[in-house]
């Protein structure tokens, strides 16, 4: 039995299946989960959006292209609902397709062999949890005022001035996006850097980026309180002046959706930020229950959850498997340009390379510095890690990910010879 | 004495001169080459133009970007060339600061030790032939009629309608290019496929996708004459319909320039091409007189001309240097999207990948197919060679290229895990 029909549970539940199980997923809402539906893949499109947008703009700024026009966010989203709603049906189908049975309803876990549906109680002898994770929203006065990264998708307009709480990954690419399409942005973070998970001298250059943009960027700062008046909504500060926008997104965080599969879920062991604790076989600290994709304290990104839920089907039904290697996992936020990283790159000898883009200055007015970095080992020139800003990086990272793992070492990069003109020749090929 | 002052005489002539040699750069018209001045750059930067703009007409075909207004390839063309003399520049500079003295002037071969510049006989040591190469000229009727490479850049309009005679790497991004600023292009080609460098089954892919945006392409068959009447350049062929059109591109191959060095030339050994046969020591046949860039017979690329001029200033004048492994140099033809390859992808195992990247169809109204083909050794799972049909391809192939420098296996690609949603996630993270 898998709760949660997002990109962890769909994959487990079609592979089990496929490995002779019998399958039951059991979905409240619709099938694809955060990704699909309020994730990767509406805020890729809009990013790409976008970035085509942002891209015209430019050539409109040196004469190139005169004459733009305006942008249609209600034509986007219609084309965007339009594919989820396709991606929604072709996983419908093919867990119809692999024997899957799909109920729609909310589930409460009762132990480790038995779930309530509906008022039904339904048992199997493996409970598979993949119910994601949700976004955490402040506790302050005026909260009903926040928009989430769920509710960004149901805007109506671009707004004309956006508040953004929050610096990680998802709160710098709804930035760079509306920032794109024409909104004031400004972003906020109670610490003193942007995007904690990513190397620190690299973000540095990453917030040059967003500054270069027109993004204003407020670090150590928290917000105390929200208000309205006369269509505006002032956000207030422990520190420095109010903000008044049109719209506040906040990106603090997320959250397992873990709690509301019922009280049984209070004596399993979590990590801190809620997630479930797993062992190498994905089971929790309850034996037969099993977690998987953000529910679980892995690493919480789609490929991961895909691969965690096939493994997991192959463990229980299978030949068995070995769990992704987390420090061969890519990582990306889409800014313009993204921020791609794999492995350790704060230590050990680095290979700095700023450099300019070819377009840059020539297609639009600003100059955009991009950077690299590929950290090896000083004795053994062993790749350790790597962290890119460019066009192309969250790309290019995944193929950075496959040399650390057949044992690259940096004269290999050498011995390779790029393209040119690109962002990788400015790496590979040189001594 | 370095005669021509391109990507392989500059990168030549600047290291030398740091190992402390006496060096003279002979170029008779600007520094920069064919990279520079009508190559990599400015394609490149119309490449990228084009590029923005269709996507930007996509989105208006689609709705979200209704209103697009003109494109106006004079301001395209000013920043382009602002650029391009800013690099001239900085090459100017460089070379002066590393002490070249730069003679612009034609030159005349005289023996292993002389060249005649302006009347004046110079001696060397040693001398480097770093000329380059041009576009190849049918030699048929109305001839005159026809614009190369080289003229394209001086186009005072987007042509209205253009026929490309050639579909190699020049004539096929040539064609893409113009047809994103909206031109209608036919391609012919005298022989049965496009793209002859590429790996055949990728380049089937790639003929799909110039055809879905518009191109017509023409196989087997020859141009005969051409005419000019009203306006409009006749084309006829040796088979099938003539082609009226505005413009006509002819992009039958290059040639090295060798035989305008004088007649000393001739004695020298040639491959079939006209380049010269050179060493691996970058040594012609003639002893004393080196060859580097389009001028030897190694790849017409700058980054192969780059590293082979540096590598030959260290040969003579260093400790020495082993000349870059062409197995593992990328290529790429820029077309929407790019086709790389590097390595061998004809025979062995393949992954064959062929998916649709996440924008199109959404934020365009047609779906482009893409295109992955990972080429691994059925033994022992050896990576062998790669060619990629996508976005970022240009950039992506070179850490491939690494992949195969470091001598990685298929199960490498399977270890890593990429990014969502990316192109490079069909490919790595797959079992």
């Amino acid at each position: 039995m898998v709760i949660g029909g997002g990109s962890a549970g769909i994959s487990c539940a079609t592979r089990a299946s496929s490995l002779g199980a019998k399958v039951c997923l059991i979905e409240r809402k619709n099938l694809g989960g955060t990704c699909v539906n309020r994730g990767c893949v509406p805020k890729k499109l809009m990013w790409e959006a976008g970035r085509v947008w942002k891209d015209a703009r430019e050539l409109e700024t040196v004469g190139i292209a005169p004459n733009l026009g305006p942008f249609d966010l209600q034509a986007l989203k219609t084309r965007i609902s339009d594919k989820i709603e396709a991606i929604r049906e072709s996983y419908a189908s093919s867990l119809e397709d692999a024997g899957v049975t799909v109920l729609r309803a909310d589930a409460e876990l009762l132990d480790d062999k038995q779930v309530r549906v509906k008022g039904r109680i339904l048992s199997a002898k493996n409970i598979v949890l993949a119910t994601g994770g949700s976004p955490i929203l402040l506790d302050i006065p005026g909260k009903d005022l926040l928009s989430t990264s769920r509710d960004v998708f149901e805007w109506t307009e671009i707004p004309k001035s956006l508040l953004v709480i929050g610096g990680g990954y998802i709160g710098c690419e709804f930035a760079s996006i509306f920032r794109a399409l024409g909104s004031d942005v400004c972003i906020v973070d109670a610490g003193d850097r942007l995007l904690e998970q990513f190397d620190e001298v690299a973000v540095g250059h990453a917030q040059d980026i967003l500054t270069a943009r027109g993004i204003k960027v407020r670090l150590s700062v928290e917000p105390t309180s929200l208000s309205k008046t006369a269509g505006k909504i002032t956000v207030e500060f422990d520190s420095g002046p109010a903000e008044a926008v049109t719209h506040v997104l906040c990106a603090v965080g997320r959250s397992p959706n873990i709690d509301e599969l019922g009280p049984v879920t209070e004596s399993m062991e979590r990590a801190e930020n809620g997630a479930l604790k797993v062992t190498d076989r994905l089971e929790t600290s309850a034996s037969g229950i099993y977690a998987i994709g953000d529910a679980a304290d892995r690493l919480p990104l789609t490929p991961v959850a895909t691969r965690d839920g096939e493994a997991l089907a192959d463990i229980l039904f299978g030949e068995g498997a070995r769990l992704v290697d987390l420090d061969l996992v890519s990582s990306a936020t889409f800014l313009y340009p993204p921020i791609a990283q794999v492995g350790e790159t704060e230590s050990g000898t680095a290979f700095d390379g700023i450099t300019t883009p070819l377009p840059s200055g020539v297609l639009s007015a600003e100059t955009i510095e991009v950077y690299g970095k590929i950290n090896s080992d000083s004795a053994t020139g062993q790749l350790k890690g790597a962290v890119l800003i460019g066009h192309s990086a969250a790309d290019e990272i995944a193929w950075i990910a496959s040399c650390l793992a057949a044992g690259g070492r940096s004269e290999d990069l050498t011995k390779a010879t790029a393209v040119h003109p690109t962002l990788a020749e400015e790496v590979v090929g040189r001594r």
